[in-house]
């Protein structure tokens, strides 16, 4: 099943000269829905993983039926303030402005094991931050996988140290 | 399995008097992970459902999986400005100010029949929303599934045309 095709094209999203590659149809294609989760399944069932992690809200998409398939925990990372217990924050940069994103203190402990689970790579800043948040607390990440890829933005160069995979590259 | 024994009590969250039903501890654990999306999927499985519906963002932790587990197509209500194309809206009161909250227009046709999943059901505003934004385009609510219900707050006297349930009650 060519994943690729179940991806909308909408142009000039968010803003003028942005090709935006809208996922919705691909949620609703239940073929589709069903073919990226267990692709992402079958590039991480034979890795040792204690936990999968999926930042908010589009890695939530995907993350947690990858967590149930594999019969992991999931771990969300979150927007600031939205987490009711200790949290540890990771701030990073943005093209105007930064962001912060938290996660519990608690969530994973030195030595646990994660996948990250993301819709999309980009510049790859946010999954840089993902991975500075789980290192805090002395997780490994062991590999990060993502549905989207958009090649030219370049995010596998300022994640050369980590394992990542994509399922469908622009 | 005692799935409310994975839920974390967390007092004063977000405000003083609140306490808040914490579900990071239960999507951790790959058991009650497991056990709440087949208990949701039990309940939907001999339903007439043509898509899972969740809101943004916990609405996508449990619905996602939910659809998964069922094969059918997941359809995501959003924030304003997130969804690339042709929105339907709706607006609701909140306890100070609104919220509004959008889905695609094309997303569901008349006739469509869906089940919406969400974590909680508290006064029922945000449940009653998302049902009119899809009675708005001639979708039919078939069930409400939440993972938690908190009972005083009677969230299905404002849902009562509506079949609800939930898997937690406080």
């Amino acid at each position: 099943m060519d994943l690729a095709k179940s991806i909308r094209d909408i142009p000039d999203f968010p803003q003028k000269g942005v090709l935006f590659r809208d996922i919705t149809t691909l949620l609703k294609d239940p073929d589709a829905l069903h073919e990226a989760v267990d692709q992402i399944v079958a590039q991480l069932k034979d890795l040792d993983i204690d936990y999968i992690v999926g930042p908010e809200s589009r890695g939530f998409i995907f993350g947690v039926p990858v967590a149930y398939a594999l019969r992991k925990g999931f771990i969300p990372i979150r927007k600031p303030g939205k987490l009711p217990c200790k949290v540890v924050s990771q701030s990073y940069d943005l093209e105007y402005g930064s962001n912060v994103l938290e996660m519990h203190e608690d969530a994973i402990k030195p030595g646990d094991k994660v996948a990250v689970v993301d819709d999309l790579i980009a510049t790859g800043g946010t999954s840089k931050a993902i991975c500075e948040l789980i290192e805090k607390v002395g997780g490994e990440v062991v590999s990060m996988n993502f549905v989207i890829e958009l090649k030219d933005l370049n995010g596998r160069e300022i994640l050369k140290d980590y394992k990542v995979e994509s399922l469908i590259a622009y």
